[in-house]
């Protein structure tokens, strides 16, 4: 692994007490660089970041107007939830829509990873079931896929193995994949997610550009255009479904709407589309911090490239220059966009 | 911050999907360098690694002997605990000894780290107080220490503020916090820790040296020198006190006994006691992971440095090489010791 720059820093009094190396790349549809930090030609796993280039089969095969899936729905297609009520009972619809329940899921079961919400499933009595697993809508998204692709063939027979590489449902989402991204997956690195779906290494740079076409269409069939176009709006219509309470993704896109479209991956990944810019974004932190790097990197492209309005830019500078405070409420530090992300990361002149 | 070497690395399939670099000091009592990686000169936040530095005090200077304290209530003075039930109830029988109670803690509150705990505290229906803290232990020993310094004041008056750096009990922590590892404290940078006492930039290179001093007494005074004798075997004899059900530093020490004496710190942050070898060791990963990155690097050293039977050297190697698997309970990956911090960490020839 090359030596990449320090994107974020976490500073404790008027020290730097740990930073976060990474890479990024923002790019147009056509693939030219606005800004390339670190190595962004290095295969990476992208994991849940690219779940709307994942649910564009969904849209584009019909199936989703066939079982009339809604805004919520399709948010939750493309979210890493928080478990929560509202997340498990959308999964639990989309799924009734299918004519089928929570067996068909083969996402496995984790507790909601915020820790106020699995004690208030334990305070409840409540252990939590594959519905709880924040990537439920997406398998829930492929069920609802199966259930259109599955002919004659019962529902429960077609789906079973759905995760797997050679599934039909799972080619089909791969083929997405391949065809967004510009990116060869038969010869790209491989691996299983956590929800047991394949993964495969792709740049930075091939992310991005997938991104921006996702933003503007450009590069896409027409039916997969239309597909990112609605997809993004119904995460900007239901943003609390792609994340939920106190997540950045749904405190972002409930701000800036349709104008950001952003999505968290595990082990430090982020990717973004910026329509109205034209620009897609994509980060990988190298030591795989999503919560207190990703996100501040993020942040910090999001202020640098897109237009925003005083009050907007101070929110968005409250999620990339964060106080910390320690146990008694004493700030005793904070998480920091690096300087050299910040002197990278200007805006392009117009 | 200097490019420190990648320590370990978090596999995915056939490929590395992040890493953490870091730098790392093994030292004799005198200073003579055994292994260094990494900048081990730059000063660096050390954290809860040191605790049991600064419980030293409390037993060279007869208080733990007047209130009477035990192994497990040493070893406490000296953790990071899970603020499980025996963790709790000890706490509490430090200051009971004292003749106050919780009140008197300045560490603040929160719940248990390990989700677990959380979960069954909800599901009884209890909520954490400052004894659930990771450093009550700690603080208590503090309290204890105040008891012993506080003649005729009455202790609550006295012990009030002991958090602060100008209080006489945090000054004599500090005292022995610079004693054993020889750095000018008044001239370090300093911070405000997590349970909200000083802490102060130390080299890896100094804090290396004062664990190789623990362990073997060489280079304390006498009172010191018994004090560090002391709560070594203290932690040895009560392991689980300084950490908790399935933590590293309690299972180490189940299994090694006073072979090892090893403490987490938070940020990344690891020092250990090699006393058969005169050795220390400090260590701190440059991204502040702790439970990934850190642990596994520990591991590695003491793989490398203690001389273990073949089935210690493979309880030791599965914490250096963890399989990863995700939540169908398939196996995904590994996070392993780098091979570059293998090759290096060869003991040299005796």
């Amino acid at each position: 692994m090359n030596q990449n720059p320090i994107l974020v820093e976490a500073w404790r009094g008027d020290s730097v007490e740990s930073a976060h190396r990474g890479a990024l790349a923002v790019v147009d549809a056509d693939g030219g660089v606005v800004l390339a930090l670190g190595d962004t030609q290095r295969p990476i796993f992208p994991r849940s970041a690219v779940k709307v280039l994942q649910a564009l089969p969904l849209v584009a095969s019909g199936a989703a107007d066939a079982l009339r899936l809604g805004d919520e729905e399709l948010a939750l297609a493309c979210a890493s939830h928080n478990g929560e009520p509202a997340h498990v009972a959308t999964a639990a619809g989309m799924l009734a829509k299918a004519g089928v329940d929570a067996s068909v899921l083969e996402c496995g079961t984790h507790w909601p990873y915020r820790e106020a919400f699995q004690r208030e499933m334990a305070a409840r009595g409540e252990t939590p079931g594959p519905l709880h697993n924040n990537c439920s809508g997406k398998h829930a998204g492929f069920v609802c896929l199966a259930c259109h692709r599955a002919g004659a063939t019962p529902l429960l027979d077609f789906a079973k193995g759905y995760v797997r590489t050679d599934h039909p449902v799972m080619r089909e989402v791969t083929r997405s994949l391949q065809a967004t991204t510009g990116w060869d997956l038969s010869k790209a690195p491989q691996g299983i997610d956590g929800c047991s779906i394949p993964t495969f290494g792709i740049p930075l740079q091939h992310l991005a550009q997938a991104f921006a076409r996702v933003g503007t269409g450009a590069g896409l069939g027409a039916d997969e255009a239309r597909a990112a176009l609605r997809l993004r709006r119904a995460v900007a219509k239901a943003p609390f479904m792609v994340a939920g309470t106190e997540r950045f993704d749904t405190r972002v896109m409930q701000r800036l709407g349709e104008r950001v479209f952003c999505k968290v991956g595990a082990e430090g990944v982020y990717c973004a589309a910026l329509p109205g810019h034209g620009l897609g974004v994509a980060l990988k932190i190298d030591d795989g911090n999503t919560a207190r790097a990703a996100e501040v990197v993020m942040a910090a492209l999001i202020e640098a490239f897109v237009a925003l309005d005083g009050a907007e830019a101070g929110f968005m500078r409250s999620l990339s220059d964060v106080p910390l405070r320690n146990w008694n409420g004493i700030e005793v530090g904070a998480l920091r966009a690096s300087a050299f992300l910040r002197a990278q990361a200007r805006a392009p002149s117009s």
